[in-house]
C-alpha cells in the first residue's frame, strides 16, 4: 500500500515494541492477568496516574470506552458527549448494545465540550420518563486534534461532580496531548478529577494495547467480570503488558507521539507559508491537520498518497501523522499537493 | 513462574508466529481488515473450510463465539449445549448478555452431545412463551478432551437442518482435533454441515488469533457491523492475519497440536504403566489428561508443577499438554507425582 | 385532583370502554390472545388498516413503539427521529436497552421531520463503524400537536424506501390527527407507505390499549416472540380487545377525538381573541396548545388547575385537552388566566 | 369456548375488581402512579408486607419477575432456579435479554428447592469467568402446585444471605399458598427472609395488576427508571390501583383463593375416591391437580373440557381451578372422565 497520511493506524509497531513482546516470550506465564509482566505494567499504570488508579487492559478502544461507560452508567443512565465524539459516531452503537444506555450528543464548534454546552443536557433529573445524565465523555485529544487546556478539563469534571456525575476521558491519542500541552499524564486526568480513562498505545506505536484506567475507586465495581462477559479479557495477557511496560517504562511514548505532533507541525507550517490559500480546518495541537481544498484536487491527491475524507460534502479531508511519518513524507505530499492544485497556488 | 500443565495458554507463541508479526511490520497498511495479510488470510480459510466460507477475525475465543451465536440467533432463540460447554462455563454470560438468548444446557458424562440428549431440548417450537430452539453448539475437541467422530458431527448437523436449525463448534483446539482424527479441518466442518465455526489458534502457538468462519452463506449477514458493535474488531489487524498465514499456510498448526498430542499421551501411557491405580476420568485423545487423585496428593503436587483443580468436591484434576511441552516435562512431572504418591504407588 | 389540561391521560376512561370491559366479563376465554374478542379486535383493525396489517396488541406507547423498532431494526441499525420524539425524550432510553440500537436525533423547529432533515443523517452505509440508518420515525400528532399532511408523510416513505429503510409512525394520538385531517386512518398510514404503526387508545378514552400494527408484512417475522420476551403480552387480553372493538367498531374514536380537539379549538380562540399578548407557539392543529407566559403568571395559575410547564427554561407551559374536557373548564381557566395575569391582560 | 381448567388466566375478572375500576372513572387523576388510589394501594402494601416495603406496579409476571431480577442482578450474575420455574421455561428468554444474566436451573422432584440443590450451583465465586451467582429465585406456589413451608423458605433465605445473594419469591399464586398454609403474607415473605416478591392478583380474579414488591431496601435503587425503561410503567395507574385496594383491603384475595383450592381439593378426593387407577403426580397443596392418564383418554376428554397436557410425552395433563370453577364444573368433569375411560375405571 501506498505511504499515506490515512491514520496512526496504519503505521506498524515500534521496534521497541516488537522486541518486548520477543522477550515476554519465555517459559510459561499464567494467563488472563495473574503473570508478573501484567503485574509490572500495572505498578507502571499507578506509577502514572497514582496509586488509587486501577487498570484493565482490553483489546481496543472501543472496548475501553464501553467498559469505562459501563463502569459509571447503567442502562437508564445517558452519557453527555460532542456530536464528532468516537464513542458516537465510530462505534456502531457499542454503548447502546453493550451498556443498553443512552449517548446525549451536543454539536460543538472544535470538538470540545463546555460546561455551557453540557448544562443543555442536564435536566430531567428524578423524571423517570427521562434518561439520567450520568457522565460527561470527553476526548484528549478531541477527534479534531484540539485539546483542552488543564482548566477546562478541571471545569468539565467540577461540573460532573456537582451533579453526582462522572467524567470519562477518552485517551486513544492521550501522549500526543501530554507533548503538547508540556504535562504528564497524571495532570490531565487524576489531578483535574477525570474518574475514568481509555487509555490507548495503538495509536502511538504499539501493536495492540488499550486499556480502561480506573481513577476514581468509587467506579471499580466488579469490572473483571463486565470486562470477561463483553468478550475484553486477553488470554496471553503478558503480550500485551510487556508492550505497555516498554511503552510506559521507557521514553517510547514521549519519543513517538512528539514525532507525530512535530510531523503535523511541519506539515501545517509548509502549508501556511506555501499554501496559503488552504484552509485548515482547527487548531494544529496533535498530529492531525484538517483542510479544505477544491473538490477534484484532494480526489487527485489521494491518487499520490493515501488519505480520508472528514467530511465529503464539506471537502475536508484530514492529514493524520504518526511516529514513523517522515520529513521525506512530508515534503512529497506538498510536492504532489503543489502539482494536484495547478497554477491555483 | 513455574513450568506445568496449567493450560494451553500459559506457553508462549510459536517462533515462526513471531517472526511472521516482525515481517508484516513494514510500511502502512490499511486497518480494520483491508489490508494484503487479511486478503492472504481469508484466501487460506477459503482454501481451507471451502470457497463458500467467509471469516471475521475476532480477539479471542468469546468473541468467535459469541459472534457465531449472533449470527445463528436473536434474543428469543436458544442455544442447546452440553452443560460443560465453554460457553455456558467460561465466558461469564456473554452470549446472554451480548446476544441476549438463552443456553439450553444437557448434561453429558464426556463432554459430548448427542442427538438424543439434543432432543430432550426440542419441544416448544411455535410456542411463544418458549425460548425458540435454533443452534446446536458443540465443542472439537470437548473441553474434556473428547472427540466427536465425523459421523457423529453429520448426526448432530442432520438433527440440527431437520429442525431449521443450525450446528456451531467451537474450535478453539480444532487443529488438536484434526491431527487426532487424521482428518483435515474441512472434513471434519464443512463437510459435515457445521454451519459456523470458531476457530482458534492461541491455544496453539499463536500470539492472539480467533476467528469466526461462517460455513453456511446465509448465516453471513451484516456481519461486519455485529463484530464492530460487539468491539471485537481490530485496527491493526494485519499483525492477526500475519498470524493466520504461517499457522494455516504451513505445517504449524499440525506440528504444535501433534506435539502437544503426543506429550499427552506420553503422559497417558506413563500413568497407565506405573500408576494404575490413577483413575483417568475420559479416553485421552487430544492433548489433555483428566484424573482423579487423592486430595493431598494433588494439593502437595501442585506445589512442583502447575496445574488447575477441575472439580475439587471430586478431586479430579486437569493436565494439559501444550506445544512446548517437553518429555523432560512429563518425566519430571511423573516423577515429583510419584515422590506426592509416597507408598501409595 | 383538581382538574386541568395536564395529559390527556389525566382523563378517565370513556363508559363505553368500561360497559364493553363489562360485557367481556363471561365464561372463560383462552388466555394471551387466542379469544374471540381479539379475533374480532384484530379483524377490526384489518379492515382499517388493510388486510395486509397485522396488530400486535401491547400495554403502552413504549411497547408500541419498542416492538415496532425491534420489527424495523437489529442492534447497529439507526432510526432518524426529531429530538421532540417520545422515543427520544420520554421513554428512558427503552430503545436502547430493549433493541440496543442508536437514536439519531435532529432538531426541528414544530417537531416533524422533513426529507432534508433526515437526509443530513443518511450518510456512512455500509461502513462497518457506523450505526446503519435503517429507519425514520415521525409522530402524528406530533408531541408538539403539528400535523403531517399526507404528502409529506408519503414523501418521508419514499425517501426511507429509497434507501431500504423504513417509516415508523408514532400514533399515540392518531384519531385526533384523522379527524383534524379528515381523512381515515389508513389514508394516513398504509396508503402513504408507512411501514408500522404505533397505535394508541389510551389517550382517546382508552383504559389501557395501545398496539404496534405491521403494515409491511415484511416486517412481521417472528415478532410474537419478540413482544413475549419484552414483557408486553397480556394474558387476560380479551379485555383488551374489547376495548379495541368498541374504539374502532363505533365512532367512539372519532367522537372522543373530535372533542378534545374542538376544546383545544376554543380554548385557542379564545386566547386570540381575549389575550392576544399571549404567544402560541405552535400551531393547534389537535388538542394541545402550547403557550408562552411570564414565569410568575404561569407558575400561579397552576394553583388553580393542573398542567405542566414544557420547557421550563423559556416560560413555555403546554395545554391539553381531552375527551372529557368541557366548556366550563375552558371558560373557568381563561377566568384564571385573566385573574393571574392581573392588569397584564 | 367451552369451560375447562386451562389455567387461572382462563377465568374472568370478579365482580368487586370491576366495581373498583368503575369507581375509579372519576375526574381526573395524575399518570404514571402519583395519584390517590396509588397511594392508597401502597399503604395496603406496606400493611401487608410491613413498612420497609416498596412497591412498583407492573403489567405482567414477566415485568414484575424480570423487574425483581434486575433489582439484585447485573448482567454477569446468575440467578438459580428450579428447572420448571417460569422465569427459564415461560417467559420466552426475558430475563437473559432485559437483564443479560444467566439462570442457572436445577432439576427438581416436585418444584422444589433446597438448600442441597442450590449448593450444587454455588462455586466459582470471583471467578470472572463464572457468572457469579447472586440470587435464588423460588416460586411460591410452584408450577407444579407444591408449597414451600415457612421454614423452607427461611432456610433458602439464610443459605442466600450466607453467599451475600438474595432470595427473589414469584409470588403468581401467593393467594393460593397463604390460604393453604394458613398464614399471612408477610409471614410468608419478609418474615423468612425473602428479599424481594413478584406479587401478582391477575391470576385470582383481577383484570390486570402484577407487582414488584421490594422487601429488602438494599435493592430497592433507581428501580423507578428500570421499571420505565422495561416498558412497565402503566400511564393510567390509577385503575390497577384500585384492583390492588379491593383486594388487599377486603378479604376478596382469601375468598378466592379459597374456593379455587377448595375445587382443586374437591377435584382430588374425588379422583381418590372414584379413580384410584388415575396416578396425581405432585401433591395438591392449592389450586392444581397433575395427573398422568392414558393418552387416548386426555386427548378424548380434551374435547368435553379444556385444559393443557403438561407433559405431553409422559401423558401428564393440568388440571387448574380457579374463582370462577364451579362444584358442577367438577361433577361434569368426573362424569367425562368416567365416559373417556369407558371400562377402565
Amino acid at each position: 500500500m501506498k505511504r499515506g497520511f490515512g491514520s496512526d493506524n496504519h503505521s506498524g509497531v515500534s521496534p521497541e515494541v516488537l522486541e518486548a513482546i520477543a522477550s515476554a516470550n519465555q517459559e510459561h506465564a499464567l494467563a488472563y492477568g495473574d503473570d508478573e509482566y501484567c503485574a509490572r505494567a500495572t505498578k507502571l499504570f499507578k506509577q502514572t496516574f497514582g496509586e488509587q488508579a486501577s487498570v484493565y487492559f482490553v483489546f481496543n478502544g472501543t472496548g475501553a470506552n464501553v467498559l469505562n461507560i459501563d463502569a459509571m452508567c447503567r442502562s437508564h443512565h445517558a452519557v453527555v458527549c460532542s456530536d464528532t465524539a468516537h464513542i458516537h459516531v465510530d462505534e456502531c452503537g457499542a454503548p447502546q448494545r453493550i451498556v443498553g444506555c443512552k449517548l446525549l450528543t451536543v454539536p460543538t464548534p472544535d470538538g470540545k465540550l463546555t460546561p455551557e454546552l453540557v448544562k443543555t443536557q442536564l435536566h430531567g433529573f428524578g423524571f423517570e420518563h427521562h434518561s439520567q445524565p450520568r457522565a460527561i465523555s470527553i476526548a484528549q485529544s478531541t477527534e479534531l486534534g484540539t485539546l483542552y487546556t488543564l482548566d477546562e478539563i478541571r471545569a468539565l469534571a467540577e461540573l460532573a461532580h456537582s451533579y453526582q456525575m462522572y467524567l470519562h476521558m477518552d485517551g486513544a491519542r492521550l501522549a500526543n496531548a501530554a507533548v503538547a500541552l508540556g504535562c504528564s499524564f497524571k495532570e490531565m486526568t487524576t489531578d483535574q478529577g477525570v474518574d475514568c480513562l481509555s487509555f490507548g498505545g495503538t495509536k502511538n506505536g504499539l501493536l495492540m494495547g488499550e486499556s480502561a484506567v480506573i481513577l476514581n475507586p468509587a467506579l471499580d465495581v466488579e469490572l473483571k467480570y463486565r470486562r470477561k462477559q463483553m468478550g475484553q479479557l486477553c488470554s496471553k495477557m503478558r503480550y500485551m503488558a510487556a508492550q505497555f511496560e516498554v511503552y510506559l517504562g521507557t521514553d517510547l511514548w514521549r519519543r513517538n507521539a512528539e514525532h507525530s505532533n512535530r510531523m503535523a507541525q511541519l506539515l501545517y507550517n509548509e502549508l501556511k507559508r506555501s499554501f496559503p490559500q488552504v484552509k485548515v480546518m482547527y487548531p494544529v495541537q496533535v498530529n492531525s491537520v484538517f483542510v479544505q481544498l477544491p473538490h477534484e484536487v484532494w480526489t487527485a491527491l489521494q491518487q499520490d498518497y493515501f488519505f480520508y475524507d472528514w467530511d465529503e460534502a464539506a471537502n475536508v479531508v484530514r492529514w493524520m501523522c504518526s511516529f514513523d511519518t517522515t520529513e521525506e513524507d512530508i515534503h512529497g505530499f506538498l510536492a504532489a499537493l503543489d502539482r494536484r492544485m495547478g497554477g491555483k497556488r
